[in-house]
């Protein structure tokens, strides 16, 4: 070996690639840092499919019928699709996407009890992400299907600390910006540290050599003024005025007894920390629905809308669905199934899975999150606002600004986002109209001028909302529903441990493919 | 009064404006909180140069001589248009804009010694902004601009903890993401002052009714576990491979004493605390000459390209303003000249200022900043970073990824970005190809697969550059340039505390405007 030359490494990738397969060849990338794999499972899981898929060009291929036209069975279909197996793709409503769902000018939302029509007016800009509103950086296999498809995607504002914190408890009630509590923590607990380690409490944690520049880096850290006091800064934002023709001066400083009281508030300043919400976040321009509509196009030949499926049957040979279009009943014959219903649907579907399986999908909990939102002239941009979040009380937490279409005279903002819990509950409980009046009382707490602007409110509770019946599994990923269940193969992204990301759903359809491949070739 | 219905407001205010003019308006806006004045002399300069302009509305109009068409001069330009004011706008440059410069295919980059031409694809998306290339959500004059003349902006994402730190004495010498860095500096932070606060080293800062909060509050702020400890978060970013069909598992803490003898390091993760640096910062789709160009579409018949200044004359009731386009020497005569030249370049050409203002323009020292920007395939994106900056040596400092065009397979990554000082002189000195290939060589530092994907350098040193000769004003602003200096009025973000931001520009040509205001009025 010491007389050859040094492969190059495409020639050793090659390499690898004759004796391994293309497992190996990506195990080698990794090693070699070629590739950040995201879940490692999953790209192993991609090239397994594409292996068997490229292995079986010429062969007889099964038949295939997907249940359910969500981000998840809309991938596995495109992902057949490429590989020509023949499949059917079912879906009870009359649109692709389940839980990725835009709304916009005349698009119904549906609830097991009330209807409504979205009355914005029509442009491009005025959408609502009624489910499914972010995507991360790291959200690789789903951004590989945004490229491949080229869905244009833009940056979501998700961190604004110009945004407002709000709580009725704290700052007398008055909204202050994002970056005063953040300026105001940063720079209080820096300065309690410094205190600290200069009373020489803290000696057996950080040694004389550390100090000089641990103090250096708490200065920095909190905006600390030459004694290791936080007395304000420009960070916290400037005094209307100052700034321009006349030097900057700091807004006067929060106090840290202004807002520890209140743990929401800090708390809400820590959000975009955690890796799922960190920047960048990304969402397609125009709506979350381009990617299912981009990934439903090229499936358009295979796909059945407004079938609901009544029972899943095993055959001899593999299965059977039943379902029903309106009123006229059929069913469709197939080798193998990918179910993509989320189990908070599936457990009253008629079915033959296993037993095991079936107490599986009955033991899948459901958060139930709600979200409203209106069109509105687009004031908080003069209240130097572009996108992001404010936070208020918990009734109904979260203000979202439009992060598309700056500048423009109207926009669509989100006036109420929760996740779960009593309160979405109560949100969910009332009728789109007291859901309106709602939003609009807590709302104007944070914007003053909030009810003269805002208008034609649409709401939604997903626990609700019929075919998808909750939010997202609040549930640990069933490691039994991840394996076949003999003909069937389960898929959604409550089969992984990113429940409610459509990143979970593409990962958990790869997974299936994955099932499927080795099925197909034992 | 106490018999009367309450005002509405908007009754009010028409009643105070029937009583103070615009200005009393603004005033009374401000403290009813309807508006959040940026810089309160600038929104009055505005007022007051629109009621100036409406009071004259059909009076003879005195002649203006506009020198410069950056941002300052055009935005004059379009003011006195919008007013009905006979105007000439002249610019040395072939284009408007000045700082203001976007690099695309074609494009020619002029220095005193060497001269590009930008051979980057010919797409929307490939371009560089060479001088300036973000706006702060507060800058809102800027914005009314764009809002105005509906320039398209975007989120430009000017923080992603997903992009590296990178520092050749640190870490080995490998670079980490932000978040990393971002995870640990609060951890630690948190950590070490939960300790203190155990050990009772704060009794004196800390109640015992604070205590608890202050605890939890750490919690949260730092990631810590249960006994106030930080030993790691998925905040950092998660083990490759895991957080799909498997749990997140955090990726492996970095240490306090692993970055904190390298300052640079937690410095560059505290950048975007700061009021002009912090989210939400945005960039015109396609360049930031969408702005220049907007504006100068607005003044086209008044403005003249390719004229120098030569000299700047006081005549007896006016001003005579010298000048050459090509080889032919010529001459307007004005009422008023409102001077944009940067005084980098005005302190050489001939004038009849005053001795005083002479002076202060030879006073104004110039930062010499530089930039290099390069075609390439998106392969940040693969490695999950969308947008943002990577930190590194001060050599070269930063690399930028697009903010614009996700997905797409090609891009343009800005090499290095200096801010001035010993590097940037370093940089500035060396010839179009001697800074890529340095560029090149510090940037594979940061990327191994760098070289392979990068080309079609195209670089700048403002400092070279002429007619700006700099990047900008690093002097405090002349408050005697502030103000009009016989028949001439000077204005340029040099003119105020927002130096080398176009906001600095607008802010500035809102005082000359009211300046002039007050003498038309005299």
């Amino acid at each position: 070996m010491s007389q050859e030359k040094p492969q190059s490494r495409r020639e050793f990738l090659h390499a690898i690639g004759s004796l391994g397969g293309s497992a190996a060849v990506y195990q080698a990338m990794v090693t070699m840092g070629l590739l950040v794999p995201k879940d490692a499972q999953a790209a192993i899981n991609k090239q397994r499919w594409q292996a068997s898929a490229s292995q079986n060009a010429s062969a007889n291929k099964p038949t295939i019928a997907i249940l359910g036209a969500g981000i998840s069975g809309l991938y596995v279909a495109y992902e057949l699709k490429k590989a020509g197996y023949p499949f059917y793709l079912i879906e009870a409503r009359a649109r692709p996407g389940g839980r990725n769902h835009t709304v916009r000018a005349g698009s119904v939302l549906t609830e097991t009890d009330s209807q409504q029509v979205c009355q914005f007016d029509s442009h491009d800009e005025l959408y609502f992400n009624a489910g499914a509103a972010r995507i991360s950086q790291h959200h690789q296999h789903l951004l590989s299907i945004c490229r491949e498809l080229k869905v244009p995607l833009q940056a979501l504002v998700n961190d604004n600390p110009g945004a407002y914190l709000h709580s009725t408890s704290a700052f007398a009630g008055q909204p202050v910006r994002g970056r005063e509590v953040q300026a105001a923590l940063r720079g209080n607990i820096a300065s309690l540290l410094a205190k600290a380690i200069n009373a020489n409490a803290l000696n057996g944690e950080i040694s004389n050599v550390e100090r000089a520049y641990v103090l250096e880096v708490l200065k920095d850290f909190g905006a600390l003024d030459n004694s290791w006091q936080y007395s304000g800064s420009t960070r916290a934002g400037v005094v209307p005025g100052s700034g321009g023709l006349t030097g900057e001066v700091a807004k006067q400083a929060l106090k840290f007894e202004d807002f520890i009281f209140h743990p929401r508030v800090p708390f809400a300043a820590n959000f975009a920390q955690t890796y799922e919400q960190a920047a960048t976040m990304m969402q397609p321009v125009g709506g979350m629905d381009k990617i299912a509509y981009a990934l439903a196009e090229q499936v358009a030949e295979e796909s059945t809308y407004g079938a609901e499926v009544t029972a899943i049957r095993r055959t001899t040979n593999g299965v059977r669905v039943e379902g029903k279009v309106g009123k006229q009943v059929g069913a469709i014959e197939a080798d193998y199934a990918i179910v993509t219903i989320p189990p908070s649907v599936l457990f009253k579907i008629p079915n033959d899975f296993s037993t095991q399986a079936k107490i599986q999908i009955a033991q899948v909990q459901y958060a139930a999150p709600t979200k409203i939102a209106f069109q509105s002239p687009r004031f908080w941009e003069l209240e130097d606002i572009y996108g992001g979040i404010s936070w208020t009380d918990p009734e109904i937490l979260q203000l979202w600004y439009p992060s598309g279409g700056f500048g423009m005279s109207q926009g669509v903002i989100v006036g109420s986002y929760l996740f779960g819990g009593e309160h979405a509950a109560r949100f969910a409980n009332m009728s789109p109209q007291q859901r309106s009046e709602f939003a609009l009382a807590k709302g104007e707490r944070v914007h003053p001028n909030y009810r003269q602007n805002l208008s034609r409110p649409v709401s939604v509770a997903w626990s609700k909302v019929p075919y998808s019946m909750g939010g997202w599994s609040s549930s640990a990923p069933s490691s039994i529903l991840q394996k076949p269940d003999g003909p069937f193969i389960f898929a959604g992204d409550h089969l992984t441990h990113l429940q409610g990301w459509q990143e979970g759903a593409v990962i958990s359809s790869l997974n299936a493919l994955a099932n499927l491949a080795s099925m197909v070739n034992a």
